[in-house]
């Protein structure tokens, strides 16, 4: 059996160039994008890169890829990550894998976001995934209350495996929301960014530049919205 | 000199009735307010409290207050606190004692919030005092560049005496806004929500719903807003 993300992780590293900073995403499609980047980077490719999560950093470090903090870049060339729902205008649900905070901030400070996914994440709308909400421990559970209001549906995420609460790398938790299919997302984000207590939630909107959809078939079909999303986000 | 702080602090703690869940904010006037409500606490009153930073905790835990977790409480009965700069609507600024998250988080969980400030703090337009905006440290600095193109002059605050970062309770950084006057504060409030990277933002609009107000002469004024504002935040 053909890995497709195998395929299209590695695919996805033919965009990387000498010289650029790279954002790496988190998840086991980019687990072998960053595989690829490490062969390339031992065999001279010079870049630098930022990493979205703890994993991914260690990951990055041991396979000799060098890192520099966000803090310090003045701008991100080119960040590969997954998605857990992508929709037509390249908007998505992002957070299965619990980084959604720094991946988002990596995204929204690169100038390419190329995300790699197989073609069962394309939907028509966005919702049936659960959308995560990072929230502070302080208060969590009237922020649920709240959610429940709004008939979000909350669910605390539970570590892989355990009864305990998941615990980002930010040391917050996470409620997975609900929602079917999210009408209005620009609305529903905004409300979100409205509430006291949640540091981040899920919906990518306007942000992905490009898409590498792995198929059943075997091929990689290339997607972009490149010179719209530019336009779209200035 | 009449310590009006003191007699503030000391008048907002008759608000406090047997069986209350009280938020205890942070700051000068209410470390009065804290003091009155341990002796009131020490003489038999039986209430429970909500702290809104480990100063407040630890300061009521030394005056046998007892404590109750923002996660494990209903509704919060009544808050007291401070404000660095009040309108003539109650809508104010926070945060210049850095806590601003939690005291949020307390009082849109209250049904009463009382505002304990000296005459000083009224303004007929918010922004003179510099608003406070707490920052995750991961990708500070591109929050930082972000809010310098919104010209909102942010600076990075310091610890006391000390050329370190101030960290709050939660572990983050404090921007404070060189604003002057805000023109439209829903707007500013929905800007800084939308932006990642921030937590929170020391906007408190529709947020208190009584004053009490210390004057140079040793008199105390009271305003309330009560039923407009309880019909404002439903």
């Amino acid at each position: 059996m053909i890995n497709m993300k195998k395929l299209a992780g590695e695919k996805a590293c033919e965009e990387i160039k000498e010289g650029m900073v790279v954002g790496l995403g988190t998840g086991s499609t980019t687990f072998y994008a960053i595989e690829e980047l490490g062969r390339r980077v031992r065999a001279g490719l010079k870049i630098q890169a930022v990493a979205t999560s703890n994993n991914t950093e260690a990951l990055a470090k041991e396979r000799g890829i060098p890192l520099i903090s966000l803090n310090d870049v003045q701008d991100i060339d080119l960040t590969i990550d997954g998605a857990d729902e992508v929709d037509e205008a390249l908007n998505g649900i992002k957070g299965g894998g619990g980084a959604l905070f720094r991946e988002k901030m990596v995204a929204l400070h690169s100038k390419r976001n190329l995300w790699v996914i197989d073609e069962t994440k394309l939907v028509s709308k966005l919702g049936s995934f659960p959308l995560p909400v990072e929230v502070l421990p302080f208060g969590y559970k009237q922020v649920e209350k709240e959610l429940t209001k709004l008939n979000f549906q909350p669910r605390l995420r539970k570590a892989l495996k355990s009864e305990a609460s998941f615990v980002t790398d930010n040391g917050n938790y996470i409620f997975d929301l609900s929602l079917k299919k999210i009408k209005n997302t620009e609305q529903l984000a905004q409300k979100l960014d409205s509430i006291s207590g949640i540091l981040e939630h899920g919906l990518f909107l306007q942000v992905a530049s490009e898409l590498l959809i792995g198929k059943k078939d075997g091929t990689i079909e290339k997607r972009g919205l490149g010179p719209f999303r530019e336009e779209a986000k200035h």
